[in-house]
């Protein structure tokens, strides 16, 4: 018998399947996996809407909370989309026997950071499940958003990638905060609500062409996507792409790649080149974009191909996450 | 320090608390508690937004499973607040180890329930959790409807309350299908999509006052909610609430009170008297509505009361379900 494995949860190969052969197919609806947020028309409103459930371990990370991570991980999925995100809905499984007073700080930090992007929590729901039937707490977070700038997704030839700043943080952090690996780090997950970011973005430049924030899977995985899912090919610079010291650090000794580690709080974007400087600007004015980097360029080929030129000149093709990296990332 | 205990899931006084002091009051929205489903307007337009996780167990159960329960689910909270349930997202946490099979037949499940109303699944989320971290499957439902019937809860001595059909089927059903009581029944979950119902109703009437979906705390719970949220009194007559037989006899054997216990295809209304006949009559010509019934009176003292009168002409006071009824009943 077919089962599910840890791996069918990791934003990978496995995962990209999994979804394409049972809620793709069964619920008929193509839009499912292209997109961090579904859009739609409402009797003539353009709206966005994305759904998101929390199983991150542990709880509280540095950096964040499993409460925060959900209401910005919603907001980003939103914003990405070209939304302006304005109502949520949080809904609650809870382990007989948490704390309560766990919960009453994973809720404060929840209306916090929907108050950073002015989105209102507007439905609820709560379910108690049996000691050991549930690992303390899980939440879900779905929003919906009124597209503000609809993207064109039409790449050419030299379009630009921007990362809005160092990768694999968020990733990291977890695997430290875990206590499983004896490792001590000063990393911090970069957790964080884009949605004044991409607004100043969007403000710079008309001409965006596609957003996404790369959580599970990681920054290569994301633009994988992007580049089968249009058809593009996208040629990253190595040496250009952000990683902290203490993450590329951590990866050494761990045998990970931080291009595949979940990140919270960034976004990636493919811009026409003569707008890269104005978008960098915007993104560079605020503290969430501060490293923002150009680190690749977009090419003419239709082969749906990533590639990474590494300092020596080489270059290898980037595939989507395979197998298990890192389970209960967010 | 103080935990969560089974209790604060069930629906009951407890839960209403826990929403109160927490939920309610950090996200700062007074209209989280009130109705199924939350209305706001979105650049003019007014919505209708409902979430719910579904825990049920066991996930295959008679008249249904955790899939149609999550999408009917959240296609009648929507409903009974007077609107087209329209999209809907669903978010899946799997536990590891989980049949594929089992997985498809659920989704399939999920798929035709929407397809009843028309609703058009638009987005999704998949974790999955170590062995051991979740209980097979948990599902996250989240739907948006466009108010059609902007319902205005004034209620006036006399109005009838109806309830559309037997009371406590779910209940019975999925106590019956755990197997732990030695009880065998042909009793089904009742577990049904009634958007098409409610429809009808409101097609008969443009003055229903209010409607529910007694899920969790069951037909009073819903009721006490109603006479504290509006300040009414309702008195019920005990001999009017049909109650199926075999739901009746479980119920004795086990010491459970049938107007406590969940209904997952029922909607109580309230409705002026001189429309009683048309919304009767509008419900019974559908299936899921044919037992449907006149259960009580709204009286005019503002006690905020719900009070059952027994075949014997006695009068008693119904309060919230207090303590631990049933968990993990949706």
């Amino acid at each position: 018998m077919e089962r599910i494995t840890l791996a069918h949860g990791d934003g990978g190969q496995l995962a990209h399947q999994l979804i394409a052969d049972i809620f793709v197919s069964m619920f008929h609806n193509d839009r499912h996996a292209k997109f961090d947020a579904a859009t739609f028309t409402l009797d003539l409103h353009e709206l966005a809407m994305t759904t998101d459930s929390f199983v991150v371990k542990p709880l509280f990370f540095p950096g964040g909370n499993i409460g925060k991570l959900a209401v910005a991980g919603t907001i980003n999925d939103l914003a990405v989309v070209g939304a302006i995100p304005k109502v949520m809905t949080c809904s609650f499984i809870i382990e007989e026997g948490f704390p309560i007073g766990d919960l009453k700080t994973i809720v404060q930090s929840m209306a916090e950071e929907a108050k950073k992007a002015n989105v209102a929590i507007v439905a609820g729901d709560t379910k108690v499940v049996e000691r050991g039937s549930a690992d303390g707490l899980y939440i879900n977070t779905t929003g919906i958003g009124v597209i503000s700038h609809p993207l064109e997704p039409k790449m050419c030839e030299g379009d630009s990638v921007i990362v809005s700043g160092s990768v694999g943080d968020h990733g990291v952090a977890i695997l430290v905060a875990r206590g499983e690996l004896g490792l001590v780090s000063t990393v911090e997950s970069d957790c964080a609500t884009l949605y004044p970011l991409i607004a100043k973005a969007l403000q710079a430049s008309q001409r965006i062409r596609l957003m996404r924030d790369p959580t599970r899977g990681g920054l290569a995985t994301a633009l994988v996507e992007i580049c089968e899912d249009f058809g593009v090919t996208i040629e990253l610079e190595e040496e250009r792409i952000p990683v902290k010291q203490e993450v590329e650090g951590a990866c050494e000794l761990l045998g990970f790649d931080p291009l595949y580690l979940a990140n919270e709080g960034k976004v990636v974007m493919i811009v026409p080149k003569e707008d890269e400087q104005a978008v960098l600007d915007a993104l560079r004015s605020q503290p969430e974009g501060k490293d923002a980097a150009v680190i690749g360029t977009v090419r003419a080929t239709n082969k749906g191909q990533l590639l990474l030129r590494t300092p020596l000149g080489t270059t290898r093709r980037l595939y989507r996450l395979t197998g298990l990296m890192l389970p209960r990332i967010c």
